[in-house]
């Protein structure tokens, strides 16, 4: 077992008409909020007028329009100026994962005199961040209950996982009545987001047999719960459980003593999104089982045995190698039974660039050192087996 | 699933060695600080030297012989004193979760001008704390990542668990090779202690698929890396999962939108402890399978089921009415195959004070309420069945 420095201080608030706790929350305060949201959702669903309804006695700066792997240039550079010109006091995100990641990267430059960059590159790091807040519409990502935001910069391909304990929300209210509109597609992204999360922490040399276990229940909830959120989009139940579930993801807490794994899909993905923007959980379920089948071997069968017993209920007796490519097969149908494409051409990408994005992963993402290591030619070719 | 409010903002330094980072942990307080342990086994550990070696430069005030069950009388009271004489800045809590617990009474009662029990008894809101670091040797409580502590006062046989917000750690070491030399006795109470937490977790109206995976996980680990720790006192693998999975035990984190229990086992158990002064994980492993089979009935056997094939791996295709009987059976049996003690005789209880012990419980712990309720004469019963 690895030593480990954990915590996570954010306050969850839970449930159906948590938001009417917002004011007393927001009152730990000063009274310039900027509101961080995407495309106008929250409008749809009554959100944004029920926020400025309870937050009616405070001064209130928006910024719209933040999308899906939110841009350093506008959205980043945008909040930034906000925040100093007003000298906001707190950030209140409303939306999604991009929305909250967004707010993060601002939180962070709002006290910064230099250029953000330069601390979502780790060229600086940060001393001070604004406190934030969210109300959270999406399940997938767990950036409510993180520190970490993923930034991409369009001009240079880049798309950087950005950490720093000052980063963890003060408070994520999590409604799951919210999450009741979320379409077809983003719903099944975020299943898929989750479920990656737990595998790219399940995958490693070194684990606890309370982190096995933990993980291997969270996919089985993610699955379940996932399908019924699927075929009823007002199950409460099944939103709420999906919610919790996706709220684990990425905070350490599935994998507290574990060795590394290195994140290799999230590696390759990121790539992916940064050159093309596509949704990131299809990008995450179509590498996932070309990752899986790309680094089966004698020394990782152990773990596929156990993850395809546990996870999918593979019969313990089969050959052990049977049970692994079948637990790959699995994987890869699951994903396609909740409607994902699985097929990079699907979602726009063609072999015409998987040079250049498997040399920038290979570059970037440290992937040498991962559980089972990647070289660029391995990049290379989960890519391939990708189209 | 239902609302819930979750916070646990302490931070976990875990792994053999991690007491170096003490002094710069210390150094975010003030220069005095109050040092509470037990009856000496951190000297024998070294670990008093060690400490007092690490912080030389601070003003260090002791508060020694805080026993189990630990008393308000003199020990909250002693401590209370020591902070205001000596205008302490933080608590350094070194030892198991009794001292931490009295250490956490300490603080409260430090900032509050009246009867420190006017806290505990939750007649008065505490209003501040002075912050807490721990030092654990040993597993078993989870107060090293919970804002509880139970507190005794021997001349009302009270025995009170006393939850504020304000009481969670600041940060807690947990170096697995302090619990190297914890006696047998005590290993197995403190496993019992740790199961128990998650059972009382477990057997609810309402739980979450996720939930149901990390409780049964959770029993499955502590059993085996805890017939490991009473194997080879020395396996650090062993002792170390131990360690984490207690800490998970009393936070909610097991629990997240579940109905609420009533720990039911806790309620009977504290009046065990308070007229009798048993070691509480004892009197826990004694207490559990007699419950559940007081508790049994049509409407709890689901979950009996479940518990008996997921943890213990009963054969899911045996009638249902067996499954459940064998899986308390194998509670009880693995309690006694690590040496606990499985009946109140045998720690030392007869049947004089049962009515008294009984009564004190139902008017006192709210078992009404629980999962499966419990009135008067079912606490008798239970106990009776317990000796």
């Amino acid at each position: 077992m690895q030593n480990f420095d954990y915590m996570t201080p954010t306050r969850l608030l839970f449930g159906k008409g948590v938001i009417e706790k917002l004011p007393d929350v927001m009152s730990q305060f000063g009274k310039k909020i900027l509101l961080t949201y995407g495309g106008g959702s929250i409008k749809k669903l009554g959100l944004y007028q029920k926020v400025m309804e309870l937050l009616h006695d405070y001064e209130i700066i928006e910024l719209s329009g933040i999308q899906p792997n939110p841009k350093y240039d506008p959205s980043v550079l945008e909040g930034v100026r906000l925040c100093k010109e007003h000298k906001v006091d707190v950030i209140l995100s409303v939306g999604g994962g991009s929305v909250l990641d967004c707010s993060k990267a601002i939180a962070a430059g709002a006290c910064y005199d230099g250029d953000p960059w330069d601390l979502i590159s780790y060229k600086v790091k940060a001393k001070a961040a604004l406190p934030i807040v969210d109300i959270l519409t999406l399940a997938a990502t767990g950036s409510e209950y993180d520190s970490g935001c993923v930034i991409s910069r369009t001009e240079t391909n880049d798309k950087i996982g950005y950490l720093d304990p000052l980063l963890y929300p003060h408070t994520s209210f999590l409604d799951p009545t919210y999450t009741f509109t979320v379409s077809r597609k983003q719903t099944a992204a975020g299943i898929a987001d989750a479920m990656n999360h737990t595998i790219e922490q399940y995958f490693v040399a070194d684990s606890t047999l309370l982190n096995d276990g933990i993980c291997e229940s969270m996919l089985r909830s993610l699955m379940a719960n996932g399908r019924k959120c699927l075929e009823n989009p007002e199950d409460y139940t099944a939103r709420a459980e999906m919610m919790l579930d996706c709220t684990y993801g990425c905070n350490g807490i599935l994998s507290l003593g574990n060795s590394f794994s290195g994140w290799p899909c999230h590696g390759i993905e990121h790539a992916l999104s940064a050159y093309y923007d596509i949704t990131h959980g299809e990008g995450l379920a179509i590498i996932t089982p070309r990752w899986m089948k790309h680094i089966l071997s004698a020394e990782t069968l152990p773990r596929f045995v156990k993850y395809g017993v546990n996870v999918f209920g593979i019969d313990a007796s089969l050959p052990q190698m049977e049970i692994a490519e079948k637990a790959i097969e699995e994987t890869y149908k699951f994903f396609e039974s909740i409607g994902i494409p699985m097929h990079l051409r699907e979602v726009g990408i063609d072999e015409s660039r998987i040079d250049e994005m498997a040399h920038h992963v290979a570059v970037n993402e440290g992937l040498e050192h991962a559980y089972a290591p990647l070289k660029e030619q391995d990049i290379k070719e989960i890519l391939i087996a990708s189209l």
